[in-house]
């Protein structure tokens, strides 16, 4: 895609990541930021909360998997990628459009936590899609030196759609 | 105001910006703009337009007469600003909130045209708000050399309510 | 490309564009962008100007001849792009690498301006690269409405190298 | 401040971050990011590396000693902040210029990792800025489940000078 519109937002999950596969056994995630700006009270020189946004989310993938094991409802953000608008019907069969984000990096925002960080990488002998953990700097007690189970994905096709 | 959703939109505009004031007399312009990404079709090595975004938008004061009396229906813009939220209900009482860009810059685009700028500065004489030509170089067969007229605006208030 | 560093620029024309061709003859236009941030100073409660940030920028093709055409120096614009890296060595030899913006769309901005804008259009019969401007809703007394002589661009291959 | 370059970059560290303090005691981490984009080969269909882009980051106060205690070299994250550009003589009188990023949110990127969120919240009876972990769902084997020892900041002044 060439002229997409890109955009960062930072803010809190308000719920927990929501993992779902489509038939052909893509992971895709699903979640919803609220970004709240604060604005600065010039009389009283404090600093107050505004009107919040609301951001439909998803990713897909490993990403998607690594999201919905990562973060959890409340968790501050990053989340870039694209926006986009998705038309749907109602039930009552009125027409209506959503402007959400289709997000190509999520991470949690270090500014209020810390991160243990495991990285993933596929494994040439697994199958497709299937990813093993590698701990960089593990040590005996430490609890990520133990692989966690990561299950195989089953397909990556680009063209799948969203199981929302 | 601090931690806001900051974002850069390039596209059409889908009608001439919409010009109004608030009852204290500050301007503000209401446009919409359709951004179309293009995607690369691997098998033609062709590109195709993909889905449309459209984002309405808004901009204040002097730079909401600007848009308005530079720029028409179709006009390819570059718009800059912040992604906010608002909430309204319809006539029948439902509550809809609606995603809408809060416009700091918006200019033409020069990517299929040209433009012929005219900055314009406050003049101290006149009153609050109006607004007085200046022409860069502006030599005798100029046709901009001699001064638009440009109409005072009334008010500045920053918390004007949007008449919209 | 995919994964690069886009980001929005709004400052000033440090000088006239400066316009140049590739030996093929595709045209790029360099210029320079002064972006300067205001600080509120909250014991005076006045805004005062931060420290510069000064990019240098390149936009090809037809967009770099109309930003020629219709940006001077001091003009306030809008630039959108992707950050670059570019590496070089001085006369003595030193390697310096540079950051610089590779501009997609650049247009003036409309906060102190306003614009004539003229759309181009490609014409099917003219060599390749040549366009005749199209006035919408010109008028006779419409000085755009004389079309102004916009010379044909001899080239558009993607990877010329830059003439500067 | 108003009007300053934001900006998202996506990378890797090129080294662990590097975490000091200034005299007054306020920390800030050094850090170094190099982004590389991908480009479509279209005759042979395959992504190849483009040329990376390198930015100097830095962070302040708590996020800094999050994002030293999180992060190791090579990790992938998504830092976003604002475009800075800072002058220094060299030892030989030399007068150069760099652009940094002044980051406001860092956060390892989920694209190819998993993390373990720990989340910290300031402490009421601590010292100023000393902050305790809060651990979301902790169970009894959660290895997070014991207090991590967070050293106290000694001062948060805003206008501290980097010690770098």
């Amino acid at each position: 895609m060439s002229g997409e519109t890109t955009i960062t937002v930072v803010g809190n999950l308000t719920d927990d990541p929501d993992l779902r596969f489509t038939p052909s056994g893509t992971a895709v995630a699903n979640f919803r930021i609220a970004s709240t700006p604060r604005q600065l009270d010039r009389q009283s020189g404090e600093w107050r909360d505004g009107e919040p946004l609301f951001l439909s989310c998803h990713i897909w993938r490993d990403a998607a998997e690594n999201v919905a094991e990562s973060l959890k409802r409340g968790a501050r953000v990053i989340v870039t990628g694209r926006l986009r608008q998705r038309s749907y019907e109602t039930r009552e069969g009125e027409k209506r459009t959503v402007i959400e984000l289709e997000a190509d990096e999520v991470g949690p925002s270090l500014r209020y936590a810390r991160a243990k960080v495991m990285k993933l990488t596929r494994t040439g002998a697994a199958p497709s899609g299937a990813m093993a953990p590698v701990v960089g700097g593990g040590s005996a007690d430490d609890p990520f030196s133990v692989p966690a189970t990561v299950g195989a994905l089953a397909g990556t096709a680009a063209d799948d759609k969203p199981p929302f």
